[in-house]
């Protein structure tokens, strides 16, 4: 399939994730400053240097982030995804064009991130949490199939893939007295991300999501469970979650997914309007984490119960409004079978089971310079794959 | 005490709550255009009219809003207090000085609000609603005294005082299936915010809190109580809150309340010493809650359990940054007694005892039309007040 196109990149082909089917945008700084690029491969594109090409649409990706693209809208997302396509495709270099090997750039945190919501939207995950953290009573409580539960998290903390991660202080239970130092549980979550943009609006019905959903992204939404289990009640997680939340480095976008969309499990009894989807908007997106090196855990998007159109219809249906920047996920992907747990606190049950690792290494919680990568990929047209870009973080030993 | 001053307003004296030992900063709009000013008794002082006189800090006070200002340093706050204390308080109109009435502008939203975080300090409030949500447990949690309980909030719905709200709609508990529609049970939270600026950091000491604490503003944490009720558990409150949240449009200067600073109350146990204070950083705060022009309670923030230095100590601790901009609310403010508690759902025990305003007429929840004002005064230096500017807001009937 690696046809006529003036980009010779083994890795930019369609069965590759990041072929012509996939081009995901980011930002890049290679010594020069930062860029807006797409990534073909293992390169990026900075669209700066085919700005001449790309007309009026150039102004929304030739700044230093993505915040201009995320403000415009679902009609010039897909005018400029289109011409991005013929650029790159093309069988003649356009002029200008440059193309950087990714090993030789840093890649930015792409847009300003404005309101980080986190959702709770595997059945899985909730009932195992449940059973674990509080195993005298129901692990589902009554409102979750009813509602996408969520909570809003620290935006000024959400970091970009390849960010250290610092192990966090805090308090946890103890008697008489809580006890103060680093996190002995830290953890990790393997989530999807979605990235808003448009019109700011409130009340997005299920059918309007691809207006305000630029695109996606994974998620490492790093926890220190021994704080939050001391500290979320009654208002939720908070320090124990608040320290640095990772995202890929590349956004894909949202309708580079078409050929991914699956319906979500049926409820078992009826939704209210507002979260009755006409289409589906689930994703079958499949994960795999990486545990210094070995994979641990294969998780499935499409056993989340409920879908972005839903979760965005549900966070806006009191008049909040959304907002270009914000970003939401999905919260921990687990799947009913332990080799698709989302997080190491399930993968262990509560640090009880350890997890095996290459060469005899176990595992229950994360030790100092332990490196966790996530990846995705997912179904494309015409039998293609589209990637989904890693999000990578090793942990530091917590400060003095 | 007005004594030589060019500003003749009979609002600007120190025994006044916007006398010369106030000085809050907001921005506001004559029709020219969004400007910085100082509010000096009834009458805005657009920065741009003086910036002659600031010599280098106008820089800091002479955009479209106070970010420049909030990201410069407590020297530089310093040092510009002063600077307009000099020139308010001359007898001699500084060349160009603009004086615009109140009652002639709009005040905007005067910053750009990056997190929202929501305590939940008074101990009074917290056994309250542990009373009335959950009358079969505990009414306080093991971990509330010892670490101040919070949240983060939706920072995109943060509106300036006069804003209206709109009803929200949401899923509150029915049986088999949960109910939809407007919120029958709309309240306030009484509170007071501290709007971060300076560096960019974590790990604030209590003994810094003034390098990240600009200034103090009062907050209508409005909730509404029938949708928080069935959502919150186990990850808080979420859209029983994040259809809006009130500030005031004047940031009233930390630095303004050096004279209200008192010690906060003993909890009976050691303190983790991160939370430990060198210096007291309670404040005496004197709010008044008008409803529908009736006076219905008067809570006091020396009752708060945590200061403004522990929570930001708190918020930080695990390595979460604190940028500008950053705004941390206290949490209702409710004493003891009953003409001090800080929203209608325990000033009504839970809608049982509805409260009387004027001419007979009483109230459990808001009604549409309803409006709220929430005022505060402080003790100043020699004897002076310092206000707070008032956060008001109007109920609007929900959408259809």
């Amino acid at each position: 399939m690696n046809s006529a196109t003036w980009i010779e990149d083994p890795a930019f082909t369609r069965d590759r994730p990041f072929g012509p089917q996939t081009l995901p945008y980011g930002v890049v700084d290679d010594g020069s400053g930062p860029r807006v690029a797409v990534r073909v491969g293992d390169h990026a594109l900075p669209l700066a240097s085919v700005a001449g090409a790309l007309g009026e649409l150039a102004d929304l990706v030739t700044g230093t982030s993505l915040d201009p693209l995320l403000a415009a809208s679902r009609a010039e997302w897909s005018a400029l995804r289109a011409r991005l396509t013929e650029l790159v495709t093309s069988a003649d270099r356009p002029a200008g064009a440059e193309l950087v090997p990714l090993a030789g750039v840093r890649a930015l945190l792409p847009f300003t991130v404005a309101d980080y919501v986190d959702f709770y939207s595997s059945r899985h995950h909730a009932e195992n949490v449940g059973r674990i953290m509080r195993p005298d009573s129901d692990p589902l409580l009554p409102n979750w199939t009813h509602l996408p539960v969520g909570y809003h998290g620290r935006a000024g903390t959400v970091v970009v893939s390849g960010t250290d991660v610092v192990r966090p202080h805090g308090q946890r239970r103890g008697d008489p007295l809580p006890k103060f130092g680093p996190s002995g549980r830290l953890d990790i979550e393997a989530e999807v991300g979605f990235v808003c943009g448009g019109p700011v609006t409130a009340r997005v019905p299920t059918s309007d999501v691809a207006e305000h959903v630029f695109g996606v992204v994974l998620v490492n939404d790093w926890s220190a469970r021994d704080i939050q289990g001391w500290e979320y009640q009654p208002l939720g997680p908070f320090l124990g979650k608040s320290f640095a939340t990772s995202v890929s480095a590349w956004v894909t976008p949202l309708e580079a997914l078409a050929g991914a969309r699956v319906p979500v499990p049926d409820p078992g009894h009826p939704r209210l309007p507002y979260l009755v989807e006409d289409q589906p908007w689930g994703l079958d997106l499949r994960l795999e984490v990486t545990w210094n090196g070995t994979v641990v855990t294969r998780p499935r998007f499409a056993h989340m119960a409920y879908s972005c159109a839903q979760q965005l219809a549900h966070l806006t249906v009191n008049g909040a409004t959304v907002r270009p920047g914000d970003l939401f996920a999905s919260g921990t992907v687990s799947g009913p079978e332990r080799e698709r747990l989302g997080c190491f606190l399930e993968l262990s049950w509560g640090g009880r089971e350890p997890i095996a690792l290459a060469d005899g290494v176990t595992r229950t919680f994360l030790e100092d310079g332990d490196t966790v990568v996530i990846t995705a990929t997912a179904p494309g047209a015409d039998g293609s794959v589209v990637g989904l870009a890693e999000v990578a973080g090793t942990v530091l030993p917590a400060d003095e």
